[in-house]
C-alpha cells in the first residue's frame, strides 16, 4: 500500500497537490482559497485529471462547501475566461436565469417586455439537452433568426433595441464548461455549490448589473425538493450580492408543464400570444412577476408591466429584437407533418399532469436532443388542451402530440403512461410563485 | 440543465448505466448485485470511464458498503481475471498478508518457518511505492534471486520446498490493478470496502486454503486509527470466510518501526538473524505469533514454532527457498557507500520513535521508489541502534543513515525532524499484538 503521491519529487513543480485538495474536502475540511483557485486553474490547464475532479465533485456533493469556498470556486471559474462589460451602454442591464423546466418559454416574452421600459436585457442562453428545452432552439423556429452574435453586435443591439437573446460565447467561464460535462457523466450534477457556481460564474462574467433567478422545484425541475431549491436560491443570491450583482430569486412551482405548449415552434407561438396581451394565465403570471423583479432591480419598482403587454409596447420590442437578429417576426412557423390527439376515457376533473413525463415525451417526439450534436425538430412537441383543475367529459381532447414521423408516437405515449389523472375532486390549488428570496 | 444521460438511446446497448450506479451509492443506497458486477466488468472493459469510477469510489468512501456489496465487489474483481488452484499439491496452503508498515520484513522469516512444518506458503508479493517497503525489493538484495516465476515453477516449488515468495502475475484480479492506481491519485485509497476487496480479491483468486492477516494501526500504518483498522480486519475476515478461505487477523501496533532495520539488504540481514535463532525481540514476537496462527489454520495448533527457529529447520527452509529462485543465500549482501550516524544530544530515555518519518527518511535515502518505474538502492536505508524505552547517554549512536550518495542525507534528516524524543520517563509499554480477530 502506498502513501506516496503527495511526496513525490515531481510535485514540487506545482504549488498544490490535487490529492491533498480532494482529501481536505473528503475529510469535511474547508479547502484554503489558494488551493481551490489552483485546483480550478489546474483543471482548466488539464494538469488535474477528470478522475481527480470527479472525486472532488463527489466529495463536494456529499460534504458541501461553505459560503467562502463557493465564492472562491465561482471567482476561479470566472478567472478561467474572459469578462464582458456593458459599462459604456448608458442603460441599466438586468438578466434573468431559469434553472429550467418543461414548457418554460418565459424568456421569450420577458426580455422584450423588460426592454420596453428602456432597460437592457443581455440574455445569453443555451440549447436544450435532455427533457428541458433550450431557449435558442425555440427561437430558431423563426425563419432567418440567428443565435450567434459577435460581442459588438450584441452591444449595439442592447443599445438600440434593449433586448438580446443569443448564444453565450465559449470565452465565458471555460472551466465551467469542462466541469459541467464531467458532472453530467459522474452523478455529480445535483451538488448545490457546483450548480450555484456554474450558473453564477457565467452570469457574473457576462457583466450584468442585476439578475433575477427563477429557481424551480417539483417533478419537472432540476431540484425536485423545495428545500433544496430554496438552498440553491439563497446560495446564488448570496453569490451575486457578494460579487456586486444585485440579485433576487423567485422560487416557482414546476410540477405541471408551464402554459399549454411544450416544444419549440409552438412555444414561440404561445409567447407571441402573451406579447399580444393574451396567452395562458400561468405564463402571464410568471412573466409579469419576473418582469416586476427585473424592473425593480433596474430602479423602476412601479413600472406598469401589464400595460406594456396590453398596449403593444412589448410586442414592438419583440419584433425589433427578432428583426435585429435577421428573423422575420411575420413568417409562418413550422407545422408538424403528423399529429396524434389523446382524448379523455371518462368524465371527471383533471387532477394531475406531471411535468417530467410530458417533457420526456416532447423530447422523444423530436423537440429535444439526446446528444449535443443532434438537431431538434422545430415543429415537434405537445400542445395541451387542458390543465389540472379543468372539468373533463369523456371523449374530450386532452393533448396533441406533434411530430414529423408517426413512428415517434409510441415511445412518447410510453413516457406518458400514468403522467396524468382524471379524478372526481378538483386538486388543491398551489401558488406558482412560492417565495421571493433577496439578500 | 440536463437530466439526460440515463435516457439516451445509446444506453440500450449496456444493461446498466454508470450514472445510475453512482447515484445509488451517492444517495446512500445499496447497489444491486447485477449492477455492481456490471460496473466492475464495464470498468475492466474501459466502457466505464476513470472519472465515473473515481466518483463512485468517493461515494463508497463516504457512504460505505454493506457486507453483501463488499462480497459482490470482491467476487467481481476475482471474475475479472484468472483463478489459481493448489488443489493437486497434497499439502495445506496458508498465506499471510500485511497491510504494510515500516521495517516490516516479517514475510521473509515467516514463510520458511511455516514451510518447515510441511505447509505450503504461496506468498505473492509486491514492490514498494512510497514509504512502505516491498518484500520483493528486499529479496532482490540477494545476488541472483529472481521474483518472477511461472505458475508451473511456483507449483513445483510449493510442492518441493513449501515456501515461495514471488511476484503476483498480472492475470489475478486485473480490475483491482486498474482501480488501485486510480484510487491512488483520487484520494480514495482509505475506503475500507475498497481496501478489503482489493486485498481479498487477490488472495481468494490465488487459491489459498487459509489466510492470516496482519492488520496494522498507528503512525507508520495505512490505517492510523485502531478502530478503522479493526473494522478493516473484521471486514476482511468476513470476506475470506464467506469465500471459503479460513481467515484470521491480528491487529498489530505500527507506531514504531519494526526491528532495527529499515531498507532492503539490511532487512534481509535481520531476517536471517531471526532464522538463526536471534534477532530483535519485536520481530521474533510477531513472526512467532503469525506462524502460530498460520499453522493453527493448517491443522497444527500445537506446533513448536520457537524450536524450528532454534534448531535450524527454518533456516534450512530459507536457504532452499532462496536457492530455488536462483539466489545465493551465502553471497555477501550489498553495503552502502556512505553512512551518517546520529548521536544523542543528552542523557535520558528514548521515549518515542515515529514509524512514518523513519519510513519516509529511508525512502528518501533510496530504499524506496517515488514512481513505479524507478529502481531501489538495495544498500540504502536506516539501521537503528536503540528502540523506545532504552536508556541513553549523550553522544551515544541512535541510528545510522545508509546511502550511496551523501547528498541524500540532508532531505532524510529533514524528514526525521521531531521524529524521536529523549525524555526522562520511560514510555508506557504497549502490546505489539493488540487483538486477534476470527470469524
Amino acid at each position: 500500500m502506498s502513501g506516496g503521491t503527495q511526496n513525490t519529487p515531481d510535485a514540487a513543480v506545482e504549488p498544490f497537490d490535487a490529492v491533498d485538495v480532494i482529501r481536505t474536502k473528503r475529510d469535511h475540511g474547508a479547502v484554503p482559497e489558494d488551493a481551490l483557485r489552483w485546483m480550478i486553474d489546474a483543471y482548466t490547464r488539464e494538469y488535474v485529471a477528470d478522475s481527480q475532479m470527479a472525486a472532488f465533485a463527489m466529495a463536494v456533493l456529499l460534504n458541501g462547501m461553505n459560503r467562502d469556498e463557493i465564492r472562491v470556486m465561482t471567482d476561479a471559474m470566472i478567472a478561467s475566461g474572459e469578462r464582458m462589460s456593458f459599462a459604456g451602454l448608458g442603460k441599466r442591464t438586468v438578466d434573468k436565469h431559469s434553472t429550467g423546466g418543461v414548457g418554460d418559454k418565459i424568456t421569450l416574452p420577458l426580455a422584450p417586455l423588460v426592454a420596453a421600459f428602456g432597460v437592457a436585457v443581455p440574455q445569453l442562453s443555451g440549447r436544450g439537452l435532455g427533457h428541458t428545452g433550450g431557449t435558442l432552439d425555440k427561437l430558431e423556429s423563426i425563419p432567418g433568426w440567428r443565435a450567434a452574435l459577435s460581442n459588438d453586435e450584441m452591444f449595439a443591439q442592447l443599445r438600440d433595441v434593449g433586448a438580446v437573446i443569443c448564444a453565450a460565447g465559449s470565452g465565458l467561464a471555460p472551466a465551467d464548461k469542462r466541469l459541467y460535462a464531467l458532472r453530467d457523466v459522474t452523478g455529480t450534477v445535483e451538488a448545490i455549490p457546483l450548480i450555484a457556481s456554474s450558473i453564477m460564474s457565467k452570469k457574473i462574467a457576462e457583466g450584468t448589473d442585476a439578475l433575477v433567478l427563477d429557481v424551480k422545484f417539483g417533478s419537472g425541475a432540476f431540484m425536485r425538493d423545495v428545500d433544496k431549491a430554496r438552498e440553491l436560491a439563497r446560495t446564488m443570491v448570496a453569490l451575486g450580492t457578494d460579487s456586486g450583482v444585485a440579485t433576487t430569486a423567485l422560487l416557482t412551482d414546476m410540477n405541471t408543464p408551464l402554459g399549454l405548449t411544450i416544444g419549440n415552434a409552438n412555444e414561440v407561438r404561445e409567447s407571441v400570444e402573451v406579447l399580444a396581451g393574451g396567452g395562458p394565465a400561468d405564463i402571464v403570471e410568471l412573466t409579469v412577476a419576473l418582469a416586476r423583479e427585473m424592473l425593480a432591480l433596474a430602479g423602476q419598482p412601479d413600472a406598469d408591466v401589464e400595460a406594456a403587454l396590453r398596449d403593444g409596447r412589448a410586442m414592438d420590442a419583440w419584433r425589433e429584437m427578432i428583426r435585429a437578429q435577421d428573423g422575420d417576426p411575420d413568417a409562418p412557423l413550422p407545422t408538424p407533418r403528423e399529429t396524434h390527439t389523446v382524448v379523455a376515457a371518462r368524465n371527471g376533473v383533471l387532477t394531475r399532469m406531471e411535468a417530467l413525463p410530458f417533457g420526456i415525451a416532447a423530447w422523444r417526439l423530436g423537440a429535444g436532443r439526446a446528444r449535443a450534436q443532434d438537431p431538434v425538430i422545430h415543429a415537434a412537441g405537445i400542445d395541451l388542451h387542458v390543465k389540472p383543475g379543468a372539468s373533463i367529459v369523456a371523449g374530450q381532447p386532452l393533448f396533441t402530440l406533434l411530430a414529423d414521423d408517426d413512428k415517434r408516437f409510441e415511445r412518447a405515449l410510453d413516457a406518458l403512461e400514468g403522467a396524468w389523472e382524471i379524478g372526481t375532486d378538483a386538486p388543491a390549488s398551489t401558488p406558482l410563485v412560492l417565495e421571493r428570496i433577496t439578500a
